[in-house]
């Protein structure tokens, strides 16, 4: 099935939703992806159940805080070069591409990509979300490194880094990561088509899709997230979505540190609801969700900050004072909660001293 | 010609005194050598001239501050990693292994990795002493590039760099020395036996030699010190070598900061001289000697510190407070003075706001 231009928009804004915060601002990502399908044409999206045990997969996605990001244009030569770059060390031609995970940027930079070099899209990812570090990816959980990997930038130069694990890879990658100019196109986890139906989480540009066609068909109704929250329940993998909190951003605090963006931000409740505070902790992605201090919801399940009117999904970045949004939460893939996954997004990796609970029994 | 197991001893000194406090201590240096030379035999050591104009020349050294260089043991694998890891990138397998600069650690360890490989050695560097960054070699004066370069450590990590110069290639290399160990093996400038005919410093190993073997003679003597100057006064390159003071070590201060040991001397006369403080300020090697706050000697000339009763050469790192120890110094090669060198190596490449002005001028 062809990737088709008037596609780009909604899967941008679903991923943008699935993003959590974080994965960069949509809208830079489907600029470049539809000026690169002008170019290039469009491309085929692939499931990953068709693809040849033996083909050669890459990864193609942008590294850096996204507050940088937005900041600067991304070209597709950068993007291109950490592809050709990582073939040329491993020795293999890439056969198709794969998302490292749903985020605004980091859905459509794979989609760029695979336009220009004419290759299959796979119809999957690593987290069905977005998470700040590279070792967070479902391929790791199920044993594949992230190494070697391939980092490149605006000024055609290139890095491969052959670490011992995917967290050193993550860890060598971000410390380059201002030096490359405080973002970097990258190309990671190279792996047969055997491994990615084994690893890779299925269906999540689709789903990416239809989070968006409900959001444009809900607004048709005046009831996006309505629309949006009725969509999510009825996916096979967030079937526990729900809405925990409406109101208007009283404070944000952020600053970028070690290549992410780090904050939090406070939504003081409206109407009967104005003496309560839901205050979001992010780390590029939305981490943890407490109401009046109590833990309502926390990564690895989803948080999401919509736009209260237009259900338009609100990155890390875009926060600003006074906006009025709605919460929702979401449950992820029981294969996203195993205890090997949680070792890896938990609450604990992002330094919280408490496990992991369901949103569904907060 | 065979470099023996018993030649390690004076080009390892040799080359501390020319490593200008830099370049890691030639103990450690040594040691690695003479274990590698015991396991593989002994290594050729070639002229420039004789090298076929199409051999494949790699460059094995070590990068890191030096006083992190001293707590790590440094194996061989690590060197053998860096010079694969860019032969594997290149496509092309070493014929001959050239040293980047004379220092006590990076002397010795472009032999013992051409021990491991049955490798000749060139008998030539890149500056004919040491400095701090990798773009200063006269590799990069006559328009070699550093990139691409490879980094390896102890954990069978590799690292491949190809940044757009060479000052680049040293920007990014040092962003992940930390992340490396404090200090990685390296390969870098890969080139052909015409470039390095055309870019080395020849005889510099000779020489190192050279400079240990007039201090041994000189102890037998009791007249380490003369000899030496005797011996420099007489080579092609350092004919303006001369004795700068002689004193005590006053106080020290120094530090570790990105990937650098940075700091500086005060050294007190002695006798008549007593009211006389001579200030050597270093970046890993001494750059500037000041006698009672007016310059004397400044970078690229050599500023060296030799023991007094032994005429031993200090590194940065071992400094220590109420050391006994004279300052040498002597001019460099005209090759390094010129404006096109003195632009990468010059003061104000270190930051000072003064232009060179060589020794004997001074």
């Amino acid at each position: 099935m062809k990737i088709r231009k008037q596609d780009l928009e909604p899967i941008a804004e679903g991923a943008a939703f699935l993003g959590t915060g974080g994965g960069g601002d949509p809208y830079i990502g489907r600029l470049v992806a539809e000026a690169l399908f002008e170019r290039y044409g469009e491309p085929e999206m692939i499931e990953a159940s068709e693809l040849d045990d033996d083909a050669n997969v890459y990864i193609s996605a942008m590294m850096g805080a996204p507050t940088v990001l937005v900041e600067k244009i991304i070209g597709g030569p950068e993007l291109d070069l950490a592809i050709s770059a990582l073939e040329k060390y491993t020795g293999r031609q890439a056969d198709a591409i794969l998302p490292a995970e749903m985020g605004g940027c980091n859905s459509m930079l794979p989609l760029a990509v695979a336009a220009m070099r004419g290759l299959p899209v796979i119809n999957a990812d690593g987290m069905g979300r977005a998470f700040p570090e590279l070792q967070m990816v479902s391929f790791n959980v199920h044993g594949v490194s992230a190494s070697p990997m391939s980092m490149a930038n605006e000024h055609g130069e290139s890095i491969i880094i052959n670490a011992r694990d995917s967290h050193e890879t993550e860890n060598k990658a971000r410390q380059l990561i201002i030096g490359m100019g405080g973002s970097a196109a990258i190309s990671c986890y190279p792996m047969s088509g055997a491994k990615v139906k084994q690893t890779a989480i299925p269906g999540t540009l689709s789903l990416a899709k239809g989070i968006g066609e409900s959001l444009s068909q809900g607004r048709k109704q005046n009831k996006p997230i309505d629309n949006l929250v009725d969509y999510l329940a009825g996916t096979k993998y967030y079937s526990q979505a729900r809405r925990l909190f409406s109101g208007k951003i009283e404070s944000i605090s952020n600053r970028v540190e070690g290549g992410f963006t780090l904050g939090e931000c406070h939504i003081r409740g409206i109407g009967e609801k104005s003496q309560q505070i839901l205050t979001v902790e992010f780390q590029n992605e939305n981490l943890i969700a407490r109401l009046d201090g109590q833990l309502i919801a926390m990564v690895p399940d989803l948080i999401c900050l919509v736009d209260t009117d237009t259900g338009t999904p609100i990155t890390t970045e875009a926060l600003k004072y006074g906006q009025r949004l709605c919460v929702i939460a979401a449950n992820v893939p029981p294969i996203m909660r195993s205890e090997k996954a949680l070792n890896i997004w938990g609450p604990r990796a992002f330094g919280y001293d408490f496990d992991f609970t369901p949103i569904e029994k907060l």
